[in-house]
């Protein structure tokens, strides 16, 4: 079969693998039809070293099961499957807890011989625990939004829960990327009465005013948190979404939270040390966040999704098929594109 | 009238102040009965440059209203009261949502013209919003316990509420000082299953075992981090009390905190960035915690001293008069005494 390979920072390619087949009972074989090129997916792009072997990618993905493993209860040869960004049991104790992304049997995709969801096919590890069924055909016109639910706006909605968004609340979202435009759906969809998106991308911007952005901060750094402040008489943000994982990007995060208020990020930390450590300790900021649970999620945002009232799909801007996922990746890293939907 | 002096570090003295009086028609005239030496004076203590005209020491205190200012109309003369360890005015944006210590009309004792708490009288801004009368006679044996709801006890209390201990929790509590017993007195009050106190000083141990530990861990560093995590099934605590501040009981408390699990840090912090943030992150571990607002615990607490069901005071092992405030400085910062109970 056809797969997405990475050998080196800038060097990724669709090359022959092996087929993806069945290893455990409790596998499941899904045909992909819909996989997307992840913001994350560029750390790899941007400074993997050399690596003779390569690395599979991707994480996103839909498609349709091929084959079940026996010991496979939930879903079942034709049904239509999103997966989450990683895979998990669904019994332990993190995934009882909704912590899907900690599972004590779980993993990610495109390592360990799983393979990536760049790819015709995957085979799913703990299908029971990692596949959520969707009621519609793969060619419905809500497929964009679903697929989003593997990971960017399930990680939106875990940043606006670790943010405490609520009704009355003032938002400010840090990054315009796919994740920090659904961070903006997910804080309206929260009821949050004032969200302020931090970005300087005109088109992502027009595209967050659409999704419930009430103000725009276009200024970066210390200028950014002046201008959030000024906005907020002085206070502050209620609950700041950190969508980048920059360490200025984080600064800014903790600046322009409020006394008493919480940052949830979930951009993937570039850094280890925490910053502005003192300023959220003498203002009892809280800090939570992580890799989104989206298994945890994907049920509770699909009735919006398939009702129409969230359209997260919309962050996707351009559309290819599985040969154009080396220039997609090139794309988003210039920033030509926002994200990449891979069409198989 | 006397009070007491920090100069440089290791040089606290007592000596002749100008008597504290009424200046704005919102403060009151306190004269204090019972003072306290805290954890966070003996920072200074071992560190503060020399400083000519001194520095003006104390935060904890009960104390006689002497004379209320015409504006005060929650104490009048003849009342005791109960100092946080902050004055704030119980009306700013922040009061009103509980957190005095962000008041935006508030501030700190022995600064700004502000008397300090170890020292016969205090003058006492905004005292409608800062001071709690008490419903006993000076000369009650509750009287210690009373004392740390103005500080270690009401930072205790936030450390368990910041590291959302609950019934069925297990807890870890890093530090013996008063702030960690007072975390574990908090901790078996909101219910806690398990208490693991991490500490290796014997008499603190032996108190923190009578206050509600369960566990003891004397172990330091990537020892006591394993310690806990073979105590609770390698799966860490759900709710840690950071209460010492240095970097490296921060790295214990956020590598013995369960995935999920949340971090509440009360301990000033001696370094700004918060160490184990990529640990923290992909194990969604919270980060919450900083000064107590302890004016909106003291009415909380307060039932639970009166009644006996709690008796922080315990944690006072020494008691003495104003004159004794320098040695008590030495004993607490040799680690002779726990805490100084000053009776005037």
């Amino acid at each position: 079969m056809r797969a997405t390979v990475m050998y080196a920072a800038g060097d990724v390619r669709v090359e022959d693998v092996p087929d993806a087949q069945l290893v455990e009972p409790t596998d499941a074989l899904v045909t992909v039809t819909h996989s997307a090129i992840c913001g994350s997916d560029l750390w790899p792009y941007k400074q993997m070293e050399s690596t003779p072997g390569g690395r599979r990618m991707g994480h996103e993905f839909i498609g349709v099961v091929e084959e079940a493993g026996t010991g496979v209860e939930t879903v079942k040869k034709g049904d239509l499957v999103v997966a989450p960004f990683v895979w998990s049991d669904g019994t332990c104790v993190f995934c009882r807890e909704g912590l899907h992304t900690s599972c004590l049997h779980g993993g990610r995709y495109g390592m360990d011989g799983v393979d990536g969801g760049q790819g015709e096919a995957v085979r799913v590890p703990q299908a029971d625990g990692t596949l959520v069924r969707l009621p519609v055909d793969k060619d419905d016109a809500l497929m964009p939004s679903l697929l989003t639910l593997s990971d960017v706006m399930s990680t939106g909605h875990h940043a606006a829960l670790s943010a405490e968004v609520g009704p009355g609340k003032t938002v400010a979202v840090v990054g315009d990327g796919a994740v920090g435009l659904c961070g903006v759906i997910a804080s309206k969809r929260l009821g949050a009465e004032r969200i302020i998106m931090l970005g300087h991308h005109e088109d992502r911007i027009a595209l967050a005013q659409e999704f419930g952005a009430t103000e725009i901060v276009r200024e970066r750094g210390e200028e950014a948190v002046e201008r959030v402040q000024e906005q907020t008489d002085g206070l502050g943000a209620h609950s700041v979404l950190e969508c980048v994982g920059h360490e200025e990007s984080t600064v800014t995060a903790m600046l322009v939270a409020r006394v008493g208020g919480a940052v949830g990020r979930v951009g993937v930390p570039q850094g280890d040390p925490i910053p502005e450590g003192t300023r959220t300790f003498f203002d009892n900021v809280k800090l939570a966040g992580g890799p989104a649970p989206a298994r945890a999620y994907i049920e509770e945002l699909l009735p919006d999704v398939l009702e129409g009232r969230i359209e997260p799909g919309r962050v996707f801007d351009r559309v290819g098929p599985l040969d154009d996922v080396p220039d997609g990746y090139r794309a988003m890293n210039d920033r030509e594109a926002l994200k990449v939907l891979i069409q198989l």
